[in-house]
């Protein structure tokens, strides 16, 4: 299964193209709509004013409710745009974001209005193709889930057990230890008082993928493959599996997950290896971190330059932004996991 | 430019298949041996007594000294093997060690001799690939530096400027801080005397990509193809950019990194985002960290299973072991940013 | 470059996604139409009678008239449909056309209206996105063209120089001899009067394409590319290059290209190897002729079977057919060849 | 599984890499010697004088006799080389060979002894792949056939069934009618004599691929993949499936294959189509015919340049060449197709 987004956040459609999906499928578009309700903008003042519609249309891979095994293209029309907002960002490129870089890598004709290709809008549709994917492995009994490990340095509790993730994506603001998440969104607004943005990360387990999916080579190995489909995900910074980077702190026999048997099935009692050991998924979930960067678009003044002139100029952006991404990006971290797990499945 | 590596640790030979290198390149055999000299176990206690003659043979793809376009083939034969050492291994997986995931991927068939194709000598033909693309590379005035950043929670003083990495590649413990290097020294020798072992980090940049290569799409965006040639080396289990998990803890005030036009030219002030926006390249150095865990292989007991009983068993691993593979791994992971930094450029 | 064709014959929409597509290409809408227009069933008799409208719309990767780098998303709508025509085949395969496999390859899936995805009118998006191949090979002075060399085994004239090809396309029946234009068009009407149907051959040229791309392995010889390109195409049953099929009989006297000096360049005398040696370019145009067998959907009365019952039936196709898709496929040959002449110049 | 053919003509070692083979395989190399002594030159007169033995040596991937799913490393040694006789034709490209092209596209640093890397001899290493892709369809009861069909214009019998092509591997020139083969091996006989060299064909079926596997969509079908791995055996100039370019010459009413029910089974009548319709297998054989040009190597002077003074040169090959390499070729067909099965079947 390969997938292919489109689309920019002014345009007329973003949308994405899903090849191989296996056929029979019977499409649960109120789960799909279900996961892009998660991504949508909240109304509690975390996130941007900005109103999106994101209804599903698929053009084409479904008939009489199931996949053909036909590309299934699903198309989310745009609407609710302010692009006069951004003209003043077109030869201004926003510190940090795509802008600069995306001039020049599409020399000079990038669609600047509200990130255009670039805009965290194209997650959408990586949510509706990763509702695709988590209800194929819906079917072998795999499920992902996960929560808000941090935001601005304030962490969420330490994950006891993958079973705490499995009912947390019903809630709006997921994290295990509710005060802290109340902790959390306290900053989230404290900066967006201050006209500024925080980041934070999200720790997500994709559980049970059998063991023995993988291999340690270039290309084929687990960590190697999820990680593709995590850092396509705008503003992820670092991906770490298991103990992650704590690893670099730790001696093996703490690092070390042993053996036991449990039910009669070989499993290890502890999970700093995030379920892959030489590339290869040994049984135990899949457990991984991203770390996502503050949002960019701030509105405090920053430093730019003219990209027509040449000179350093100081920029302020208008319109509506997120003060913080993590929260919404919950569901498109899953939908990205869940895409990477079907490939390690051979869907 | 894409590799294939092959082999076994205690196999008749090792190597790798370069398929796609550019024609007419004078294929440097000595800086070869170089890289393949810094990934050597040294003499100074910290590595494996394992005596490894990594001598690279060429079998296809080169003509009089040059590169022919044509698939190139280097090997390198194995020796000093201790076979025996591994017979008691077969059934019972080292904790960690892909071991248990490779036996039931292999459904059994697994070579468990020395690691067999998961072995960390598998890296040598990395490196010898590795040593191909900084010389496509260096053609294009791009280089790879790194610095051994963390051991056992013993960091390195913090990178002030790349052109610092530039010479480090000759230093047989490559860091900017050479007290702190003795310390972790100090660390590694302690885990060793314990029968334990240690991880850490490498911090690596890549100097000299042009702006706007890549894209923000999946398969095509630069974290991702960075990423995924990371992953594919042993005991790396975290990759972040710029600022990578710190930035979890920021706010876009500090996170952004201003524009400033320096010697004509539009540069950012700082390099938190790792020279890469939206997927793209910015023209900053390419700036990247990764953690190692500690080698899986300790001499302290360890609980494993006997797989052929589905009993628990005490496990003592027999043979040499790098207490850390962290120095090792160096030029390693400078090979693999090569590739990638080959893949980005559509080498 | 990359292209992913979606929908279906029934279905809202059809479309393309084209990733990796140069920015900054202006593109030209009007050409695209022409070439689609090359394709629309034509009022004179010899194709199917339903009228396609198709307007492409683009949904992404375009601004302000050119391209930007960004999946290009061509979408055409659907209209015209008489969808109940094809009630009756729903569980009874038309022999030869896709609908058997396609029921079995969707386990019962199959939208089996028109075609569906398996219909000849998936090939109107791949001629748009053949337009954007063609206008970035007519930058680099390459072109395509192609002449029908034979329907129902009327051969046209032998191609002699492949200039003749060059304003080929502006004819509705696109041959070098007129008079045996004729004989084909005969040739169709009378099978359509019958009840049956007639196949054909076409003949291509890409010229201007530089010697030394490709290579002689697997993935990268030129033939290899064209030929997965060519078989994408519906009906097409054999793919040639050069003298093709006639190197059967031929000794190396008569099938080797000698050399010669013109105008400074290094030419071949005749063109036997269709511009490929060793799965590489030599220079030459690279010349290839495809068979395309007779349309599958005939009114005339067939064996079938009934996939519920398992029993054998007699088939009679209702709805409107093309008595010979060739004359209507040239374009599509053309684009499917302008592709892959993109992919062979890392386009 | 992907397979990577590396080696020179002349260089000291020609293999093939083969990546994703499933693990547990009890690889037989008595099978895999026997079809490279089908492609060994024979002592009949018919073949080059070249004595090669093709002893295959298995440098990784295999342990107590079975695959363990790591690469697969196969490797021949070379021997018996005149590489003196190639001094001449360094600069001076023989007609119709790949000498030019690859002379271009390694700009200058061709390998041009004995063919190098375009060399007949690398069909030595496609054949071992050949052999472990013919193992694994054997698990699943499939089988690769093929005779000569034509050579010189002389063809073989009309193929009436699968079934005769069973046993052919076992002659040392597979032909259905041996009086007719008679008449071939006069005619390359004649052409040797004469200095000269001829053509042919092969037909090739693959029979016990079940109905439903590919899809019509590039990349994915089924004639698409095939005719990838074909085109990618030197000298292969065509690649048709079913009546192929006899479709040209037919009516629907004849070309179409009528259902019937056989043993309870949906079956066609007759195979026109090759066992392929939209893309997809339709469980029927999957037959097709490739036409190998004559050998370009040809004792007879020819018309050549020198590529250092652009001057029109006559050119006579010295060496010992192959009058006719259909015969040998028949074994490297069939490696070639069952490789493509492999991917077809999704291994």
């Amino acid at each position: 299964m390969k997938y292919t987004i489109f689309g920019e956040s002014h345009g007329s459609a973003i949308g994405v193209v899903l090849e191989g999906v296996p056929p029979g499928l019977a499409l649960d578009m109120t789960a799909m709509a279900g996961q892009l309700a998660r991504r949508a903008p909240g109304k509690d003042g975390l996130s941007t004013a900005r109103r999106e519609a994101d209804e599903v249309h698929v053009l084409s891979g479904l008939f009489e409710g199931k996949t053909t095994g036909a590309p299934l293209c699903l198309v989310i029309q745009n609407s609710d745009q302010h692009s006069t907002d951004y003209e003043a960002l077109r030869y201004t490129p926003r510190p940090s974001h795509g802008d600069y870089a995306g001039f020049i890598q599409s020399k000079g004709n990038l669609d600047y209005r509200g990130g255009g290709h670039f805009s965290g809008r194209l997650t959408a549709p990586l949510v509706a193709a990763g509702a695709v994917a988590r209800q194929l492995l819906a079917e072998k009994n795999i499920w992902v889930g996960s929560h808000i490990s941090a935001i601005y340095g304030i962490s969420d509790a330490a994950l006891d057990g993958v079973e705490a993730l499995r009912t947390l994506a019903d809630k709006p603001f997921p994290v295990l230890d509710d005060g802290r998440g109340e902790e959390m969104r306290a900053a989230i607004l404290e900066a967006k008082n201050d006209g500024d943005s925080v980041g934070g990360s999200i720790e997500c387990a994709v559980v049970g993928l059998p063991a023995g999916l993988g291999a340690p080579d270039f290309g084929r190995n687990v960590e190697g493959i999820f990680s593709q489909y995590l850092f396509a995900v705008p503003a992820v910074k670092a991906v770490s599996f298991g103990a992650g980077v704590a690893l670099s702190y730790m001696r093996g026999t703490e690092a070390n997950d042993p053996f036991e048997i449990k039910d009669g099935k070989v499993v290890t009692k502890t999970n700093h290896a995030g379920g892959v050991n030489g590339g290869i998924t040994n049984g135990m979930p899949v457990l991984f971190e991203v770390t996502l960067r503050p949002t960019p678009s701030i509105a405090l003044p920053q430093e730019s330059v003219d990209l027509r002139t040449g000179e350093e100029v100081e920029l302020e952006i208008k319109g509506r932004h997120d003060p913080c991404v993590v929260h919404r990006a919950v569901p498109v971290i899953e939908a990205a996991a869940a895409l990477a797990a079907c490939e390690v499945l051979g869907i």
